[in-house]
């Protein structure tokens, strides 16, 4: 199907984010498991809820634009989960680990700001208010979660990797 | 070999941001090619030309910490690559095109923010001055690289793309 338009752009975009948030969904409980600190452990748990809120409001997204949702594989979530399964995989002393963690955590959040960034955008060229208000959401609550995660990492763990 | 410190783990990061950045070299000059907004193909070029020096410092960052400047393959920035690739082999208007690089370009820039934003903080913890002021240089390269793509999208490509 040729993209004619920004709209067919937006539809293929939203497609890619409804993908890598099911990926994400699969990754995080073996993230959770991996973690030592309890504080990552809850900043893990309380993403995946709010992930599983995330991809509800992509389906109401896709009926407002009148699509079925539907994701296609998204490549790139698939690396970014790829490295951190790899880095799971790695011999590590456990504070070092939970670092590492947070550091796999913050791509999967720079992925989704960019994603939802750019969705957001198309939906506030195409005048589309409800649409952009619920991606602007999401966006939020990932910068949000990237932040915290940055506050565990320089308060806590990452000087006990030290 | 074990990761037993943030140390271990600086390395380890360092060296997948180095495969990062020359997979991006690669890259660029397709995304250059396939753009056809002058605007647009002047950043890439830019940027092509900004990481061939953020490669230089990072050696230099290699040097610093006593360790040989190699990339572990970066397996989450061959995604993001691949998910380009697929991009610019979709059949599209030439101003949808352009719109999709820069969400694909955006897409890699908050990869390296994640990155960069990481790895600074572990040199910072470790009380490695000179290492983190390189990494913290990049680090805003890439943050003004991203805005400046967010620009030429709203400011012209979305507009064109509608």
């Amino acid at each position: 199907m040729k993209l004619n338009n920004l709209n067919d752009l937006l539809i293929h975009e939203l497609q890619d984010i409804y993908s890598a948030e099911n990926q994400i969904t699969k990754a995080l409980p073996k993230m959770i498991k991996a973690a030592s600190s309890d504080k990552l452990k809850q900043a893990f748990e309380q993403h995946l809820q709010e992930t599983e809120q995330q991809i509800q409001r992509l389906e109401s997204v896709f009926e407002l634009v009148g699509e079925k949702a539907k994701g296609e594989k998204c490549k790139a979530m698939e690396g970014i989960i790829k490295e951190a399964e790899s880095m799971m995989s790695e011999k590590a002393d456990q504070s070092v680990m939970d670092a590492a963690l947070i550091a796999c955590a913050q791509r999967v959040e720079h992925y989704e700001i960019a994603a939802y960034g750019t969705v957001s955008t198309y939906a506030k060229q195409l005048g589309l208010k409800d649409v952009m208000k619920q991606l602007v959401q999401t966006l939020e609550e990932e910068k949000k979660t990237d932040a915290l995660l940055t506050k565990i990492a320089e308060q806590t763990v990452n000087k006990q990797a030290e």
